[in-house]
């Protein structure tokens, strides 16, 4: 349904065009110093306009605070927000509303609802996400403040132009040959290492790399030109995760953060660490780093990749039919994006905080539970955990 | 946490060396006809000891009903089963035990709870997934049953050897050409349309490819031989599926099959549909397919691929360190799977099986309730499901 | 926390001194005609300043609906809405602040969170109902059309004032005298049967039996001139509830409507059909009566009652300390309801309304997912439901 | 459904004639010392056969332990339990299967689920409590290592027959009196901050005050004696209880134990505190008193005081009709209490301890992370918690 989480609950509401989209984050700690700025700067990133690359609508999104702060401090109490849709006139009727969209969720919808918004998309628009940066950001300061948890989503490819540092091996289907590159190579490792969103921000798509960032905007314009859209992947990067994360068996880390992503539209693919590529790998060869943290104690940073389909609304006319059967053409008017991975970009980021918060807040219960009990005197050695306990000699 | 779904709901339990694993599956359906036997199946495709290419354990894996049905028929009540363990005596501890294995949970387990499993895994080992087979087994025999829903899980890839008709394309890393071969073949799509868990059952490997299926035994034999271990990936197809499954926005049906596939031990990635590939693609050859049911209603068919990373018990010696420290080298004693792929295909299937259980009811109260409602008249018909309507032609 | 519901999620938010307090209502059916206006009305018999017995203050709490409609039609989207606070300043500080309030939440909020808002009750005011006002009438409105329920609360005691009907039998203590009263008289269950929320609005008081109306408010003006207050209980009567309401064994009816109701602020104690004077009666007088329903099928009428203690706001001076323990004297200012209870009487029905919807839309689940399976031929006549079957001679 | 809980999440299973009953309780802090006697102490207080004013079934319900510990400490996985039926026969027909038991649950459940379990009740009978008790168990295993807290219920009314401490004022229908004795008398309070269990089991009645048990006992075996049954009420005092436990606004503490309470079979009412007497006395005079702890901290002291009706089942012939309409005579063959509620007390005692273990993890939680940010410097001074506050003079 409409609400994320356990003990950060994340609750959204709102399509394209009703009054305002929104949220309301529960559960955030209270103490935490928090201003509308702190969230308008996801917003920001998020909202369409911001280059030639994406729509040209220019909606302002402002963050509109409605509860759970006092003086610019959290108290504890849901946090409700919303932000105001610039265009709240219902949809004009049209002939092209006599079409499904294909590829949207046009249909699936009316089928599941028996009656949709006039604005076709209804909740799987990309407005729904408002609502999710505007958490993300929320959380994402609890982290930064607590933890210095560090999470910076960038552009990896754009159709076929990828980061030369994440190329796949082509995937020769060979029986005998294991000489398989590390399925995450060491230039990767230290871009994840250290990448920033503000190196991300210097190119309009969001890469990184400055020369695969120029092949992919030519890659977005050439399907901007040909009134067509282009897929791509978003990698997430997150650093100085607190331990522990996650509830065995069926909310894992990587559980969640595979169903926070895939509820972000158009996404169909997640892979976390070495992912699909590491399905072809030995045993031996294959490695689940533990990455030493400035404290001296153990850590773990934790890569994940989102795969996103081609945006399904074109300007080409498509060969389809009417809701009732007729056959026809529909060619898509007005404004839209050739490629959604630039504005995915901070999505990825915010369900990777929100995912991260949740199970955090579970694993302080844990942690501070288990304190009062009395010291184990009664197992081995190897089933208690010893304070400070190092491991594998790092 | 142990606990899955909404109203669906099945909680498992259970270690390697306790008294016994096992589930409780709560929300079945009542007047479902159901015997132990219907659960034996699946439980007997999990376990291991099934051929040369798994571990030669074999465990009987009995089910043991204990509750929520009479005389062969569920009651809508809990049902209760366990499964007993053959060797329930506390694990004899050695100079191994002071050794985290590495790529394994031990280190993980040790350090989110304070203490541990003598067995080292604890809940992380394959001996949990028991419960969720035993609950998939349930699930799906009512959607069988109710819809005639097909589920089918099969291997697709062993390291790189993989099914011709799914080998990706290679990604070259390219700037102009768009002619991506449809990221799903025609002869995949046939496979996906008929493979049955008896074709499926053919090859020990699982692989419904005669020629594939023996390469790909080939490399797993190759693994073992080396005291090595190899990943793969496992590919379901689910056929007949109801029509509106899934909860925007955070509850999609992707995002619920991501999460539920990525809580089984060892998982590392999930794509669905045209999954990475599709992000490879223009928007104008992308096309998510409507599929004409036998009763001329359109369905939709949903294909997802799960990888595994390669199992991290191997009997080679590897470099690490204890627990507190000291260096050494880690050979892994005793019975190990040199591969999981073939084992993960019903885990795969009763994974599948759960979550579509588990949204159907919840869209079977949506239609229940809507339908009470007087017809709507006040909208644009446009915007109304009208009875039996066709889209797109078909 | 503040989300309450399986598949009718109600989340509500906002203090007294915030921009709006509101809910986002996810999960109404699709397809309901809803107006603002039908809002509205069970928020003007909510809000304060409606006569001279609550506090003069004459908030217009108008409901501003955000999303979720469409042309007035229910999308099956979260129905997000707000009402703004007429009074968004933060509060200023004086004397009275450096004391918590005896008997409010001011002194738990701050232990519990350790910050606390300058209004100091915060999400413990009686402000927070708003939304959950809201969100009852949205349910009251989808069950009186698809079900014909019809639910009305009024006050059944002021202090000692009780409706005559429902005076208690003195309870002596006593070992012998079987002789109770039967716990509900055949007047009290007339009342039930016919009270409609135009009779209980005729007075003030929301008490439908004018004589005890009149002495209510007396009682009522008498703790208000004493500059004190007074508490009360307020009945419910649930009429054409449908059958099956409740998900043994947690979430029976009467568990989830007891959660509901002591979840409203300064209630102390529910009970629900015979209650708390059926514990004193033998077994062969007591019964839980089945009631014929205008179709002939059997139905149950459920009736219960919640007690809420007298406000803790008085202006009297009370002995007390200060947050720092210096001891002193407080008296509120400003203005406070000397009696809560009529104003409540709309709260207590959308509580039901909320948990009659979600549970309602759980058994319909259940309902369509067992109508699709076979009819059962192989259990006893006895275990199995006929249709149209009569009890009990009914 | 037959889960409860947030973070200690208990999930049981079973009916009267299956293998077993049992539960599942998931979320217990790793490191708990816990054995099998820790838990049969309370199942052999709620076992059948204890006195001859209950039920002569001599159930051993030996508690088995399944998961989740080694070497007898908790693993912080879930722990699985089993207590194996005695008689698991499909219950034996005979002409009284042709009636759905009066006041039972034989016809909701009949029309509810569409099938029924041969033994009438299901789940509805008290059977099903034994997964309660035990989960119960740790649950306070673990309250009272970590906090010392003490809970303690016990039989305060059996019919007519009060504890002399609790009778209540009798609620004469006065418009003028306020002198309202104290809802909660001081001889009353004492017995609260003092009862043990020990003192409550000394009379087979478990009324802790000698005299009146003999009365109570007198009472039941009247009942008994006129195949009969009789109500009664169960008061639980926790000592102990650590402060900030509840989550506004719809977790508060009293709202979750009344869904607990309510959740018992034959349970009806549920009060707090000064619960129902409190409504009829002035603000002036009602008071929620703060405790001083050993350790000089404030806290507080919860009472409560669940309502049973008496047993449905009783033996003298009854009035009433078959499941087809036949008009007949029903009386209930073999082995049944005339009054639950001194069984009921180790039930109410389990729930209550469900309740404060479950919102004190979530409180810890918020502890836990508000615990590491910075101190709030920009609020004023009564907004923030200072450390070891103390109010109220106290």
């Amino acid at each position: 349904m409409s609400t994320y989480g356990t003990l950060f609950r994340v609750t959204t509401f709102g399509e394209s065009h009703c009054a305002s989209v929104g949220a309301i984050i529960d559960g955030c700690p209270p103490g935490l110093q928090l201003s509308a700025a702190d969230i308008q700067v996801q917003m920001d990133r998020r909202r369409p306009g911001q280059s030639d690359l994406t729509t040209p609508r220019n909606e302002k999104d402002a963050v509109l605070l409605q509860s759970g702060l006092e003086h610019g401090v959290t108290l504890g109490t849901p946090i409700a927000l919303i932000v105001r849709n610039e265009d709240q006139r219902p949809h004009d009727y049209s002939e092209t509303d006599l079409y499904p969209r294909p590829s949207h969720a046009d249909y699936t919808y009316l089928e599941k609802y028996g009656v949709k918004a006039s604005s076709g998309g209804g909740r799987s628009s990309a407005r729904e996400t408002v609502g999710r940066v505007a958490a993300g950001a929320i959380a994402e300061r609890y982290l930064k403040i607590a933890y210095g948890v560090e999470i910076v989503a960038f552009v990896s490819s754009v159709g076929k132009v990828h980061l030369p540092v994440t190329v796949p091996a082509p995937s020769v289907d060979e029986d005998e040959n294991d000489d398989a590159p590390d399925p995450m190579s060491e230039e990767f490792r230290a871009l994840l290492a250290s990448v920033s969103r503000a190196e991300v921000d210097k190119s309009a798509t969001r890469c990184p790399h400055p020369e695969t960032a120029e092949r992919m905007k030519k890659r977005i314009i050439r399907a901007k030109d040909a009134a067509d859209s282009i897929g791509g992947t978003v990698t997430c990067v997150i650093r100085n995760l607190p331990s522990g994360l996650g509830e065995p068996v069926f909310d894992k880390f990587e559980a969640k953060l595979a169903h926070a992503m895939l509820s972000i539209p158009a996404t169909k693919g997640f892979e976390i660490g070495s992912g699909f590529r590491g399905a072809e790998v030995p045993g031996s060869k294959h490695n689940d780093a533990f990455v030493r943290r400035a404290d001296g104690s153990l850590g773990t940073e934790t890569n994940l990749e989102v795969s996103f389909k081609p945006p399904a609304t074109i300007s080409q006319a498509q060969a389809t039919a009417q809701y009732d059967g007729t056959p026809g053409s529909l060619a898509a008017r007005g404004r839209h994006d050739p490629c959604v991975v630039p504005r995915a970009v901070p999505i990825v980021e915010a369900m990777a905080s929100i995912v991260v918060m949740d199970l955090l807040l579970i694993q302080k219960s844990r942690e501070g539970a288990a304190a009062l009990l009395p010291p184990i005197t009664t197992l081995p050695a190897t089933m208690v955990m010893p304070p400070k306990v190092k491991v594998n000699g790092l």
